[in-house]
């Protein structure tokens, strides 16, 4: 049994979602770890992690619209001072979670076939975001 | 230390949850693992985990609803090719989580009393769903 | 390859979030693991945990505010004999969900720099909540 750590820094365009899920799945195969247990932390308070479909391109952008009639941008928040996008970043972080835990079997991901790894950025600007990195396994 | 790990299916009924608290602890009896770390993914994008209470069952039914109220159908969508039921079951998903860690002491998951593990199905169709499981421990 | 359990027992104040980032900390460095996996599990169907920025208090205030909007008390809950805070606090719970998984890197939980790890209480009244805590590694 052995473990490996890394943190992978990821650019994002502004609010919307990026797939992560090849490069997660390279870092994976450098490992050489082929049964374990991986586990993906976003270490930010206004962008996430989700698993969705990654075919259909509508549906990730109807999840952005709902994300943005859920938590919508107005007058109604304390927390006002880095923004109006900013606090409903926090609110869909929180909805959406930052991590994630992944069986690997056969030296892949035990994700389904229309299951890809998205990073969400929240916020309306582009961002540098980190991911914290954990796999364990033989 | 050692792993173990199985993909598992479970056949539901249409929108709602399924109890798959008995499933689970059954197979981590089999593994013989006393203390260690379970971890559950469902490989779908319009079904998903969570841990809710195992008593009243109006729980679960007042869950389903609040559910519909927040996630719901209707012309708002661009993805809708699959039927009106998809994209908020692929809302719910994200909502609600894909994934489960669990301490496991003393022979057995380490949830409280009253928490049982859900499968949700969101779809309005039964379906047969897969669920990854790993199991790290001694 | 090593691992450590507790439980650990936090008092809340009623409706609210509650900072167990240092408590959490102090038993990951009395373990004198460096290098892992932890995991921590809410064991309550009504209190949860998250992950939130740790610096402008308006964040959690805006945040406790938006989750009593998304899931109001009202007469529309079958579930109602536990009091009228009870059903939304399930629905709160499912929503912010009740487990964590953090790398262990350097002897310290990868979190980024704004980021504390909060026990959630979702009931009007002040309550005492157990968390299970997993670690393995190094």
């Amino acid at each position: 049994m052995r473990q490996a750590t890394t943190i992978i820094s990821t650019g994002t365009a502004g609010r919307g979602l990026t797939d992560i899920t090849a490069a997660i799945a390279e870092w994976l195969h450098e490992t050489g770890i082929e049964e374990g247990l991986l586990t993906l932390l976003c270490r930010h308070t206004s962008a996430s992690l989700l698993i969705q479909e990654n075919a259909a391109r509508e549906v990730r952008s109807d999840l952005v619209a709902w994300l943005d009639r859920i938590a919508p941008e107005g007058p109604h928040y304390a927390h006002d001072d880095e923004g109006p996008d900013d606090m409903p970043a926090h609110l869909k972080t929180v909805l959406t979670g930052v991590n994630l835990s992944l069986p690997v079997i056969g030296g892949r991901m035990a994700l389904g076939t229309w299951q890809g790894i998205y990073l969400a950025e929240h916020r309306r600007a582009p961002h540098r975001r980190q991911i914290a990195l954990h796999l364990l396994g033989t």
